[in-house]
């Protein structure tokens, strides 16, 4: 609604059909095909890869310069029709949809690695390099980025959603992986963030506000990342658990002790289960933890050792080395393919993820109470989890008449997470699909939240719809 | 100026005297002797410790509690008083200065440590607590905290300013430490940002933006920070080298080979003769790398040999160990007294902090450019650095006949480090004394960091006249 109050206005009110109608004509004049407004490619473009409905934007643009970027922003913004970046469409909670309709704008073509500063662990990328493009660009420089959400997303998208992944343990997530950010905000305007110094006390952190923000304050059209060397020791394995709970109290009791652990992922038997079919694994079915240490020979040795005696007293198994690096490639990929794994567990299925994190002492509980909660009701729903930061995921994979079923589970798991001072999104973000449980969790900081969007956006083009109902 | 468009009313058109007059009375009133205007304490108030005016306020209050601090803030507000938030006063950019009068709010007796979760490592705190306070409490359980800026400053006020020290190497800076906050805001309502898990993707970043913000956005008056394991071997020690540009080299390769160093830490012969002279040491007066080391009896060594043979080929000297606890401490105190030693190279002089951060690859060239510039100049000005940041202070001990030199000198070294991609602010912040170089920094991004100032704060009633200054 348009208020008088806050100089905002919301795009739902915005200009009628004509402008939009002209708008378009513009953009389809002045880029040719890259602009779009075939079905196929409009639906593509709201993909969500969950339970979420599909919302097509109206039309769909590539975009190749920041210039360009800034051009479509003015353009929308005299036209009010809002504008929905897009990367690969990865994301899970429907930060692609449009459900006020308007513009997705892809921003996939802009995938250059503009500048690698090895001496100083940083590049500087554009939006549409996915995460498996810049390391295969840094592999000979004997570096390489951390952040790995499953997908080979887009690093733009990556940073709009705050993503992280099994590495985040140990190397952090995209709020302590960008340096910097250029930005196109609502006005059209270009902004540039951070810089290339390690740290800064330089006025407000906004990158950090960038970050997490969904597109809903700016579009991103560069960033530049730190980067780390690759490891001199990198040993990787399996750990089978008698318990899921056995496997959470081993992660627990590795953190305390502070072993530097680069990834420690959990998967519960059904999750083994699925993976086995999925990525061909012959992987005993149990609760088992995926591991990898990072360090020199003897450090990760070291680390190696001191974890294996945690786990013998929690009940685990022998570790089991993927010693021959396509054999740790095949082990990560099927941890990354879990998703997929999942989804085949019940082909044409729909698959609702969930993506609660806690802290780390109310993991095992959080874990054992949740596994209970999917007994208790049937549901199928494999378990996932970044356990070293607190995170899972639980995957229930439902016909639509367990859809009720589902939701109030859902519902229960956040409200479990929130309980044992947790959040209900560790790595996922928002979106459309978890709206009410941000409410839930931050209060009246979400009012500071849409005071800060509406500064920014004040006609609510930018990725309207997703973080926050506007009133 | 009062602006219809944007609903923003500068503090500076606060209301009339009478107004303040009725609202220190009813503060008066209320605290009793916990609200002053004696003449000592208001200039207390104001203590800037550097080349920056005194501006004090025109009174003090010390809070105790979140519930007054939320009272305080509506009746400030009502009356448009500003509010300066005060912790220990050890900041270095006149923060809590008062240019347009108004409240000094000192937090210094919320001062209790909360929580302490073990096995989560992190603890809660109340705005007051000094990071020695803190580190005395959680010695007994084998945790720290490691941000340390020089001074035992409030935990309040390293939040606001974006702190960091001597461990930001390896440990980081505020922005990583904090992971969420209660704050009181300008119309006095509280909010709890981030939480206890390790990540979030839930909504914007508002403890990153809340970090840096110097006050102005809202007051803290809670903390959760991370904690640290201490490590099982520390190694300490000094390092001499025949150059400032083989110590700055050193640095640099031995974090490109991504040695975990847990301090690295610069100062010049002119700082070395001021600490021999302040601390009673007698350290060859020549430049010289503090140095610690943090892991297993076995990493840490192997860290030592590392970096000594990176050392030898850059010219430096054997290190020196500080082998006991207390002249570890003692060396760390002589460094963290920098400040005062500096002072005391030419007592009664005036003292200019500088603090720009650069990207490792520029420091050398940086430090050796600026040294250059210091000799040119025939200025006192002895050089200290988180150099493991790319961060270094130069500390002009000047006359009053020198500030015109002197300022141009520092303008020159802001000017240096942006063209080296750097930031004129590692870790003090803006304050009163970089509003120009952040404008040069940052340019059209001041003007999001301001509108986001007038979404949240639309009185400017908190700590007005820092960051930026508002038209």
């Amino acid at each position: 609604m348009a208020s008088m109050t806050t100089g905002f206005v919301d795009a739902r009110l915005r200009a009628p059909g004509e402008d939009k109608e002209a708008l378009f004509a513009t953009l389809a004049a002045r880029f040719g095909n890259r602009f779009s407004m075939s079905q196929a490619l409009r639906e593509q473009h709201a993909n969500t890869l969950t339970w979420l409905m599909l919302e097509p934007p109206d039309a769909v643009l590539f975009a190749e310069t920041t210039a360009e970027v800034a051009d479509v922003v003015k353009l929308c913004a005299k036209a009010r029709v809002p504008i929905i970046p897009f990367g690969t469409g990865t994301s899970l909670e429907g930060h692609v949809n449009a459900p006020f309709g308007g513009l997705s704008l892809d921003l996939s073509r802009m995938n250059r690695v503009l500048a690698v500063h090895e001496a100083d662990l940083d590049c500087t990328v554009e939006p549409g390099v996915t995460r498996k493009a810049l390391n295969d660009h840094l592999r000979d420089l004997g570096l390489f980025f951390p952040v790995d959400p499953g997908a080979d997303a887009s690093l733009g998208g990556m940073a709009a959603t705050r993503a992280s992944g099994t590495n985040a343990v140990r190397y952090g997530t995209m709020r302590e992986a960008v340096l910097g950010l250029e930005a196109v905000l609502a006005d059209g305007s270009v902004i540039t963030t951070g810089g290339r110094a390690r740290k800064s006390a330089a006025g407000y952190d906004l990158t950090r506000l960038l970050v997490g923000s969904e597109g809903t304050l700016g579009i991103i059209t560069g960033l530049t990342l730190k980067l780390h060397g690759i490891p001199e020791t990198i040993l990787s394995g399996v750990c089978p658990f008698e318990t899921i709970a056995g496997a959470c109290n081993t992660t627990i009791a590795a953190l305390q002790m502070g072993l530097p652990l680069a990834r420690i992922e959990l998967a519960d038997e059904v999750q083994i289960r699925a993976c086995n079919a999925y990525s061909h694994l012959s992987l005993p079915e149990v609760p088992t933890l995926f591991l990898e240490f990072h360090g020199t020979a003897l450090g990760a040795r070291e680390q190696v050792e001191a974890f294996s005696e945690i786990a013998r007293s929690e009940g685990g198994g022998e570790l089991v080395w993927a010693e021959r690096p396509e054999d740790r490639n095949k082990l990560w990929q099927a941890r990354h393919d879990a998703y997929w794994a999942a989804r085949g567990l019940r082909p044409g299925a729909e698959l609702l993820t969930t993506d609660v994190c806690v802290p780390i002492s109310a993991l095992a509980a959080c874990v054992v109470e949740t596994r209970a909660d999917v007994d208790r009701l049937g549901l199928l729903a494999p378990i996932v989890g970044h356990v070293g930061d607190g995170n899972f995921h639980v995957m229930p994979v439902i016909t639509p008449e367990e859809r009720g079923k589902a939701r109030e589970f859902v519902d229960r798991l956040v409200e479990r997470a929130l309980k044992f001072e947790g959040t209900c999104s560790g790595e996922h973000g928002i979106g459309e699909g978890k709206i009410a449980y941000l409410a839930a969790e931050h209060g009246l900081g979400v009012g500071v939240m849409t005071a800060i969007k509406k500064a920014l956006d004040p006609l609510n083009i930018l990725n309207p719809g997703k973080i926050f109902a506007l009133a």
